[in-house]
């Protein structure tokens, strides 16, 4: 499992129409293949940029197959009119570290 | 809940012992007040960089409660030896998504 962090600026005033875009791609994600699951964080010291994160089985789920696929077109329709600045997109994996221990 | 997005450049050659220390360091986040759980991701496209994801209950337990606690003068001294350059440290609100519905 990687996950995708992409980090957004979202025009200003745009940043519920953007939440509500995503939130309507969000089965485009659901039936990608590969995909895990996404979640959408707002900035709290810079309240226009957002995180989005995506967890994929492989990181070519993400780049060859999503990219490559018709949802993606559809994604960056709902999305890229509300974009500040393109996305900037890096991948990672988990190394460590999860849930607090139960009991602490 | 927030989150806590911290972006580490670590100094060539240091990955394992920087990894080694974060993993010496989580008992101090599990017993923080407020702490939900901390995990650290290694970059792909720049293997040198992680970010540590820590869920705090309020942005206070963070940047009140946690930095201004022993247990924060500990993490750093175990980890700052290996950084290249300071934390570049966010905070976000998760605003929605969360894992892939089950039976797709």
């Amino acid at each position: 499992m990687i996950l995708e962090f992409a980090e957004i600026d979202v025009k200003a005033g745009h940043e519920a129409d953007f939440e509500s875009a995503v939130a309507q791609a969000l089965p485009l994600f659901h039936a990608a293949r590969g995909c895990g699951g996404v979640q959408l964080q707002r900035g709290i010291e810079q309240p226009n940029r957002y995180t989005l994160i995506v967890r994929w089985a492989t990181l070519e789920d993400h780049t060859v197959g999503f990219r490559g696929s018709e949802a993606f077109t559809r994604w960056r329709a709902l999305v890229s009119p509300h974009f500040e600045t393109p996305p900037r997109v890096q991948h990672a994996r988990p190394v460590l570290g999860g849930d607090r221990p139960r009991g602490r």
